[in-house]
């Protein structure tokens, strides 16, 4: 995706350890048409997997995820990493350690927004270790219902998320923008 | 809203101590058509504020205030509750009573996305005691912009959020769906 592309060449920052700044337009500033167009392209690319439901992970996950929903006309649900007082003590719970937190994080779905029969697509803003999403996909695996397909809007090919997905998982993986390698400070695309 | 009001109605439930469980539709899981419908309507009430940016707060408000700035086509800003790797050393930074989690939360954003100039709508998806929205009021006036409108998707008007607002800012407050008592199990519509 050019446009997007573009913006991360012009306002993307390389913090060093594979960590990609776009807080301006991603993951704390949303520049929201941008993030629309991004939900449109996953939702073409992947509108043949015919899911029922858009599943990611709070709290950067959530914008690409709603407006893929959008584009595909349907639910999206975040999971939860600390329980509100709303969900059921029965929960599907897994973990996964966070690439910019430096510890374990918790992801926790309610029984009641998972069925048997819903086809899941699974959308996140980054693809890098691929951890949060395999955590994703336990738990989507674990309430009976089956991952039809991943949808990110930059993958960092260098870290191994799409060897370890491919590995666990045969559903098509898609993401808008490929970063190759951000050693020595450089952000390079694939 | 009629349609939001409806599911309420047919879906929500009341857990007693104000605590309306909405998740099915609003936070946890998220009707993206319905949050789209939500956002446009709020963006249609209060486009005559002409807003540069909508602000709200992780987590659940992210849902309502990215449809927002998709209807008005402005950028949306979520405040952190913790400091990711990415944001810079200083930041503005308040804190408010979490009402489902029963202790103070922090709010941050960075200076990065506030600049002086821009006109803020703050959107969320609950406005009951107000303290989460007035927090978010003080950053923006602490970074030297304006806010100029208040939306929600659902008030709960018998915790007064309103009225601590409007004593501390002479803006427009829009909420699509008003509550006006939970108490003995009921969900009253206002």
């Amino acid at each position: 995706m050019h446009e997007l592309q573009e913006r991360i060449k012009h306002e993307g920052q390389n913090l060093g350890r594979g960590i990609l700044k776009v807080d301006g337009f991603i993951n704390h500033q949303v520049d929201a048409d941008l993030m629309m167009k991004a939900g449109s392209e996953l939702g073409r690319r992947l509108a043949h997997v015919d899911a029922t439901k858009v599943l990611t992970a709070e709290i950067s996950g959530i914008a690409p995820a709603l407006t893929t929903a959008l584009a595909l006309h349907v639910p999206v649900v975040y999971a939860r990493k600390s329980k509100p007082i709303t969900m059921p003590e029965q929960v599907y719970r897994d973990t996964a350690p966070s690439h910019t937190k430096g510890k374990m994080v918790e992801l926790l779905v309610s029984p009641e927004v998972l069925q048997a029969t819903d086809r899941v697509l699974i959308v996140d803003d980054f693809l890098a270790t691929g951890q949060t999403i395999a955590a994703l996909a336990r738990i989507v695996q674990a309430s009976g219902a089956t991952v039809v397909g991943i949808g990110t809007v930059i993958e960092k090919t260098f870290e191994g998320g799409r060897e370890l997905l491919s590995a666990q998982l045969s559903v098509p993986i898609e993401s808008l923008v490929v970063i190759a390698d951000m050693s020595n400070g450089q952000i390079v695309f694939g």
